[in-house]
Parts: structure tokens; sequence; C-alpha cells
């Protein structure tokens, strides 16, 4: 299985961190992506620039190789299918990325499979939002193509429904929750199933991103070990081959409600790397290269931290208070390989590890308040 | 500093965790080797092939860098020296490739700085070892170029004399040692010094190669702080900037005495990869990058086996009992991207780790009897 010829849809951040993993078992990775300064395009041992939804692309990319995996779900899945159907292994299974890429699909999955998630109500387009006021407030969310806080907007009131999609969609009841949390599940062809430890995610108040996340999450046993049960069903719902990331919503009265998944490594799994055993990265590769899943143990508490470009900034990127930050013990940044800096951009994140608490939500503290990514050109 | 543009001269397996760690940073790295299928030469950003000890071609890969390092010692020096008296940042200095080199200097330079060494005679060549019988049994060890266990005979009596080298080296009294140790130590420019942790060898009975070792050392603490301290003082002797490995031999009265250093990453010290807050690779980007230095501390007991060619085979390399192991919590198998085996050759590393020292040595053991690196063709 080491040697299969392995592609990847995505040349992003988490393709560059599952080529790091990559180079441990000495693995034939070719990466596509439409970027000509895609973050893997340097260091990808074989790199092709095309795009991901054009259905001859992916085809063609795919059609000499043994395996074929994704680091985001914006694919053409109907090349995917087709490669699959002449003895291409793609993990995850196109019919698994078709379910996800359609919020609504996958919502609807949860209610028939009985996995738990927020009431919901299918809409096709803005006018079809108006007609559900008593619902309100509620998530708007596209069907398709959402991504990194694109595609959600909340709707209190009747006020807010020129801020709806006006595109197929659903609107998910806001349920008020205490914590927002995270399972990455694997699992690999022979149903083998193996899960990280749960992590509280803290987001950011506007951007709908990731801000931080602490690992292990702050929760009881017994809400743990519903958010693990529930994130381990998903996956077996799905009866995907791959990484699946389970987003929960934990609310006040200890209810675990699936938010949305995510079939590929993800960004709540990268303090993995050198807070567990077995990372997200090579675990993914052991899932689709059907091989034993690797322990998930973790060494010790984790943070993690999202490097976002700073607001205000656009140009070429530069970070602010690294040098100092590189003196704080377990502290392990990680930048993704972004010439440019945009706001909010995603540039890179910093793990970090402490074994006592409070240092490290103290470390965490600096690291949000000092540590930033900006351009001086 | 993160910016710099970075050479490599050479580009075998240590240079691809060199690269490996690299990726963390954005680090704009280019690798020269004069073999095209190389190790590095797949994941390189930038991959020259020419060779390490032509002046015009060291000099020429490193006049466009910033930062030039290495993870040989057999390169150009001079060319290097050039380099560095036009203002590039040469890490280890040339001077310090210069004295290591050459094993002669090496050990003279000991007993001037009056550090531990075991006893020894300059030989010039094959006759003027004869002229020492008196200072048998010893070891015959080449002034310049071994490697990987050549350039090291073992001369007991006159019988053996033809084994010896003709050429300028020298005769090192064989002392009898309980183990061998090694401390890999970090310096970066601003003189900040730092060491990882003492391990234990074990060589392979044949191959003069280091067949599996256990960190940290099952030593005396006595013992220990004295290793720690002979490093530390070796690497501040040098005045190096990047890493040094110094291998020991603590002898059955408890004396410690430096063997030899190697100024760059080590085999000694893969296992700090996983096992380790700062791995050996990324701490000698921080020491020549004039960043502080990382933690070394150790999350536990760790091993590593060094995955050599197995005897008898030589063709494309295959990977026995890999998939049975990869079943097996805290093992850690890295491959260096050499596609040809031959009886031997380092192939890979297994690096192991358990809190239960007992269970970490049936680990090795299992480990040493059944992955092998062999061909079927």
């Amino acid at each position: 299985m080491l040697s299969s010829r392995i592609g990847i849809l995505g040349g992003g951040q988490l393709g560059l961190m599952l080529l790091q993993a990559a180079i441990d078992w000495n693995l034939d990775i070719h990466v596509l992506d439409p970027d000509p300064e895609a973050p893997c395009r340097r260091i990808a041992p074989k790199f092709t620039q095309g795009s991901l939804q054009d259905f001859d692309t992916v085809y063609n990319f795919g059609k000499d190789l043994d395996v074929i995996t994704i680091e985001i779900e914006k694919v053409n899945v109907e090349a995917l299918e087709k490669l699959e159907s002449e003895g291409k292994r793609v993990y995850p299974q196109p019919a698994v990325i078709r379910q996800i890429q359609d919020k609504r699909i996958q919502k609807v999955f949860y209610t028939d499979k009985g996995l738990p998630t927020a009431d919901f109500i299918l809409t096709e387009n803005r006018a079809s939002v108006g007609e559900h006021l008593d619902f309100l407030p509620a998530f708007h969310k596209l069907g398709r193509d959402g991504y990194d806080g694109r595609g959600v907007q909340r709707i209190a009131s009747e006020a807010d429904l020129d801020k709806a999609f006006d595109q197929p969609g659903l609107l998910e009841k806001a349920v008020p929750f205490e914590k927002e949390l995270a399972v990455i599940v694997a699992r690999n062809p022979s149903g083998e199933v193996m899960t990280f430890p749960t992590v509280e995610m803290v987001f950011h108040p506007e951007l709908n991103l990731v801000e931080y996340l602490f690992a292990p999450a702050e929760i009881s046993e017994e809400t743990d070990q519903k958010a693990q049960l529930i994130a381990r069903q998903t996956a077996e719902a799905f009866e995907i081959v791959g990484l699946l990331a389970v987003e929960l919503f934990l609310t006040p009265e200890g209810e675990v409600l699936i938010n949305e998944v995510a079939p590929r490594p993800h960004n709540s799994g990268h303090h993995t790397i050198q807070a567990n055993v077995t990372s997200q990265y090579q675990q993914h590769w052991r899932a689709i290269l059907d091989l034993p899943l690797g322990s998930t143990k973790a060494y010790g508490p984790s943070a993690m931290v999202n490097l976002l470009g700073e607001a205000g900034f656009e140009g070429p990127a530069e970070y602010e208070g690294m040098e100092k930050l590189l003196a704080t013990p377990e502290v392990f940044p990680f930048l993704y390989w972004k010439a440019i800096t945009k706001p909010f951009r995603k540039m890179g994140h910093i793990t970090i590890m402490d074994d006592n608490i409070s240092a490290l939500k103290e470390k965490v503290a600096y690291v949000t308040k000092n540590i930033k990514v900006i351009s001086k050109s």
C-alpha cells in the first residue's frame, strides 16, 4: 500500500500538512490545484495546475493514479465517480462527498439516520425563507459551496431577510449552545474506526472561523462520551473511508447536536501533529491506504490558535512577534506557504502545549494578542 | 530570519528530515547533491544536482543564498570559506568543518582544549602503524573521509597490520567501554547552548553502525551530568553554530571520553522528531537562523532502530512486516526515499516510544527481528 501512486485534489494548507506527513513513508503524492501559488506547489513531488471542478481535469489527473483523496469538498464528483467505477480507490468515496457537499442532503441524512442535529427547514430561495418567520431566529445556510465562514447568515427576524441567500439552502434553528465541540473520526476500508479526543472550539466573534481551540474539551465525562459516540456513529452512518471531522453543539441542557461535518483533515485537528501519538494527517493516510489506524492518545493538553491575516493589511506576508514567540517552550508555529496576506486569510496556526492548563491559556492569550500577520508594502 | 534563502549541502536522509522540519516555517530551502536520485530530490523546493566537493559548484550554489549549511562533512570547505568571506552566513562555520573533517586535527583539538578522549598516536601511513606495536590493541582511523563504518579498522596485533590504512590517520587506544553514549548539542550565534538528553547507542556487531539506541541512556545521574557537560564544553570549544553530535565512550571506571563528533544532525537524534518537544532538525534551523533554541524535553522514553538493507538483497526496496508493525502503538517508521536497497544501506529508521521500559525493549526486539528491507527483483 505504501507504494501506491496517490493524488490529492487540492493543494492548500491541509494538502501541505498531508504532504509533510507523507514524507515519513515515502508516499508518492501528486497534487492538483488551480492556483499556481498553492501552498503545496513547491513541496509536492508532483504538482499539476488545474481546476478541481472540471470533469476532464480531475479525471485526467486521477486516471494514472491508484488512490485519490481530497483536502477540499468542492471538487468534480462525477469525475471521481468515473474513476471509482474504473477501479481506482477514491477515498472519501464520491457518494459521501456528494452527500456532504450539499448541506441540505447532509441534514436530511442525519434525520434519516436518527443522528441528533438542530431542527431545520429546507428553503429554495430568499422568498421561501420569508415563509418561516415563526422559525426565527435561525441560521440560513447555503446548500452548496459555503466555506470558511462564507455561506452562513444569522436571520434574527423579518428585518434580516435581505441577508438570506437567494439559492437553495436551509434554515437551521439557532440553538443556544454552551460550547462548540469537534471530534475527528477515522475509518478505514476494513471498517476499523478510531476517534481523536474531543476538542472545544472558540469562534471568532465576527468571522464564523475557529479562533482557537483547546484539547481536550473541558466538558463532563458524560458529555465527552456522548460526543465521541455521535461522531463515531456519524462516520459509520456515512461508511466513510478517511477522516470525518464532526462539529458539534453542546446545549445548556447537555444535549450534543451535530452542526456539520467535513470529510477530510480539519482545522480542529492541526494540534494533533504535536499533541497526539498519531496526527490527523497520518491517520488519514493510514485510513485511505487500508493500514491499521494509529493511537490517538494525547501527550498532554494543547491548544491551537489560527493565524489570520490582520485586518487592514494586504501584500507580502510578515509575521510579527514570531522570534519572541519561539522563545516560549512548547509553542509550535506552522506557516502555510502563502506569500500574500489578506484580511482574515488563514496564514498559519500555532499549536501550544502545556501540562498546566492555566499556563496553556496564558500562552493562548499571549499568542492571540501579540502574533500578527501583516504586510509592510 | 524566516525569510532567508537557505542552502543545504547534501540531500540525503538528514537533508530530507531537515526539509520536513522546514515546512513548518515556510523556509526557502535549496539543496545541492550529486545524486539525481538523492532522497531530497522530489521534496526540495529547489534541487541542484552537483558535486559537493567541487569549488565552483559549491560556490555557485551558495552565492545567491543567505544561509548555507551542511548535512554531510565531506564538502568543499574552500568554497564555503569564500562564501563566508563575502558575508554569507555559513553554519557550521567552515573552520569548524575543517577541524572535524580530519580526525587527526579533531583529536589534537580535544587534547589542546583539555577535553577527555582516548589516547592516540598520529600515523602517516601503514608502515608507521607498525612502529607502535606496544600501543596495540588499537583502532586505526583514517584521517579524512571515513563515514558510516568505513575508515576504521581494529588492529589487535602485528598480524592485523595489513588492515591498517596506508594514508594519514591515527591509532587510537582501544578503550574497553561499557556503553557508547551520544549527546546532541545546539549552539546559536548568540552563544545560547542547549543539549538533548543523553542517549545510549548499541552498535551492530560487525558494521560499526548504530543498530539501535535508547533515550534516555540508562546511566547514573553522575555519568549523565558528566556526558552533558563534556558535550556542552566541546560545542563551546569549537564555538560551533548549529548542531554538534558528540559520541562518547563510558568506561568501566565511569570515565566519559569523546569518541568523535559530527557538526550536523545525527543518526543518534532521529527519535527527537517524535520523542522531544523540539526535534534536532528544528533545533538546527533555530540555531543557524539565530532564533531562540527550543526545549529539548522528552515526552517519554524512546528508542530508535536503524532500518538497514538486508544482506543478500539488491534492487527496488520493499519493506517486509511494515503493515503489521503499524498496528503497534507509538511506533513511527520513517523511510528515506531510496528506491534501491543494498546490503546494510541505511534505508530508514523506526522510532519507538513507550512509558514502560520493558515494553519499549520488547518493541525494539520485535522490530529488529521482523522488519526487513528486501528486494524481490
